[in-house]
């Protein structure tokens, strides 16, 4: 059974201090929030965890391995470099959403997003060394069946994004909805989800459900581990598999080592 | 009029770069990404232009200002510090989506964008000094009423992401049908539109739209100006408007400075 | 005859942030040194100007090209992304050193460098467009002869960086002593020099007296421009010429095109 | 007793790469070379190492705590995000300079530094887990006694550089050839010097030596530590007790915890 740690990374105060004293210039804060993600992803990422952008001041990631230390330090670091500071809530739970919604609870009930003294928060539980499991992390990676031939190649990048774009959000609500999976679009035309323990019928069940709604054809690689790096290079492995094999929907296959005797 | 310079911006055979020998690490992925849009956000951006980072393998500038040598320099010095490298096309365009075809038509006579030999394309047009006017940009800053009380204070950070993003779908795709307007979420509850001349009735009909289709309720500001900046700033400031009267549709207004005598 | 617009880029009280509430992880100090340079780097290397790291909390900038919006500029997006907010001090002069005297002045002028009340300031002259001239900057390019095989190959790293360091210490001094030129390294085994009128004979002198004092054996190729940047290039070329042909001193020809008849 | 893991960290093949296929930009060099040490820090830093910028395309880091497979995955994540790879080679000693002489001993075995093929080789020994004690680390943090207001709010910046370098050359070679300590500019006024087991006398010895050479007026704080940081935040607090009570070498003292009964 899954065990997902999710860690909600909240900048404190982010909105009020965009437009203050006035508006700061655009590609600045677009700066400044896509380095901050980047330098999430090399700190969870390096420790086997996912970060996802999301809002950009408000991200998820998945941080089963890391503990509360680990937290404290990355809070630490961020307010030595950044003009900002930031609010971590964690939560763990057999389903995804589950873990987020202790996560954001955690926050929430220090105080709102926008409150200027509510600064560095670090609230919530994380998942003890000892109860850790190779199976804890279920994660899936979709792409869109031959994005470049067409989309990219035939569509202006606009209509093309609008393809990918369509597909994400019937994607993100279905899972979210009937299965309390989170999906996340990290680029190009891939979507990385995280799911509960999920079948290979349920995957064909959600890809069905977006080209009926979204005329998108997608197809899933799906891979679990200990951590979110070892079950999502699974499924990127089990994607690669869907890519040669013609495919939709593959899980990756445990490999068996064979005894000389 | 509206005169709008966009530039696509598409790293080069990126796809299959990333599964080359074997898929790479998810994290140094999305490190790659950010941190190449951040770099283009500086560039552009201090050349008071914008970079949308749209499907972070293809992005969307708005250039009005730079030059074919401000492109080249920018392709020069990606090449010179990532493992990637980008091409580049320009068009010019009332309309913001005829612009983008144009620049993404240069692109796709070159090659594939998943040709590993078609490299640091720079192809297109760009608008002569001489024929820059201080209209011709026209661009609209939206988001959504109250996104920190409804949604982030309230709901999980998913179900909060969900609203926005459902939102942000339904403006995307009417505001690009109705009027070939570029909108691109650039974080918390923001949306930023590149618009062609477009007057209040156009936004109350598309806020109206979005209202009724996805039940998100936005306002917006609208600037106009000779480059991105300074019409983005604008449509800051005219949100700010929005934000102080309880408006939902604000443009700029020109700042008249009364003599004394 | 040389024109070197400098301009002195300087931490506000950043010597006193360092150790407030208490002392901060070092390497975060040493990552937010290094990414503001790099940022520097790029503003005003895209500019065709250069920015030398110096003692990181004071930075040495070649000028020539920005004028003093770009200046502002670059204040205002470090102000909107770093902790940390910088003042700027410009200066003009035939000779290298007495540009950065006027640069220095100006900040010392306005107060101390830990005066926790002095931010931001922008003080000083630049060079007007229509006195710029193609030789403004002389541009000197050293490297040490065969430092790979004779130390990186050969010693342990710090013995190695203790022969290189020594010949720049001893080429720094000698250089600002006779000649008031500035020198920095940069990396590897090379220094770049900013330098005032000089011949190949000064030049001769400098490597001969490091040599001498040091003994370290340099070479170096010099070139002259409008920027930093084309004086620089030209001065790396000129450094090619010196590996291939085993000369010393090397000043860029000016490319005589031949015509065919 | 001390015993230092020390990393040489070696861009492969870089002097050749910077000049092919012709020279590139400086300015990109230099970023390019400034951010990857900021990658460094960050990686290694999170660990509780740290890492000096030295050459830049060999850097020196101190990696008591971090095992062969934190190396490879450096290494792994350095080749996916930058144009160029890295060699890492490994030591231990009692003593700075022969760690550091094992370190790069592995590398040069394994071939030039500028040999093509030679491509992110990694080798050499790590510090087991169950070795590793409490007093591994000796780090000195040395700062120029008042620099602000005898060199930075005196002299022009060159000239305040010169006097700090100057500082810097001497007590690098002093404490290299006397103790094997291995010392490294860090900006501003500061150095850091990882050492063997030295008492207060050394420390004295190197500072009045430093003075006589250079004229430079020097303090020191000394921490001892399982890790980099532990023992360099040690020395900072020490440094701090310099500058409250106008002493010139303080030695971290226990923090003694007096129980209340």
């Amino acid at each position: 059974m899954t065990n997902t740690q999710l860690s909600l990374i909240q900048i404190d105060n982010y909105g009020p201090w965009t437009v203050t004293p006035e508006p700061r210039r655009e590609m600045d804060l677009q700066t400044l929030q896509s380095r901050l993600f980047a330098d999430l992803a090399q700190f969870v990422g390096s420790r086997d965890g996912y970060v996802f952008f999301t809002r950009f001041d408000n991200m998820v990631a998945v941080t089963n391995g890391l503990d509360e230390a680990d937290h404290e330090l990355l809070q630490e670091s961020i307010a030595n470099r950044y003009p900002v500071t930031i609010s971590l809530g964690t939560g763990v739970d057999a389903s995804p959403v589950e873990a987020l919604e202790s996560a954001t609870a955690g926050l929430q009930t220090a105080g709102s997003a926008q409150d200027g003294d509510r600064r560095e928060v670090l609230s919530g539980d994380v998942l003890a060394e000892s109860d850790r499991m190779p199976e804890d992390l279920q994660i899936a990676h979709f792409d869109v069946n031959d994005a470049t031939g067409k989309y990219t190649d035939r569509l202006n990048e606009f209509d093309s994004f609008i393809q990918i774009e369509q597909g994400y959000a019937t994607l993100m609500r279905y899972l979210r909805e009937e299965y309390g999976a989170l999906s996340f679009f990290v680029g190009g035309d891939n979507i990385i989800s995280v799911c509960p323990d999920m079948d290979e019928a349920d995957y064909r069940d959600a890809i069905a459900h977006v080209e009926r709604e979204a005329g998108v054809e997608l197809k899933v690689g799906v891979g679990t581990g200990r951590t979110a790096h070892v079950a999502g290079f699974a499924a990127k492995h089990a994607l690669e598999v869907c890519r040669e094999e013609g495919t939709d929907v593959e899980f990756d296959r445990p490999h068996v080592e064979v005894a000389d005797d």
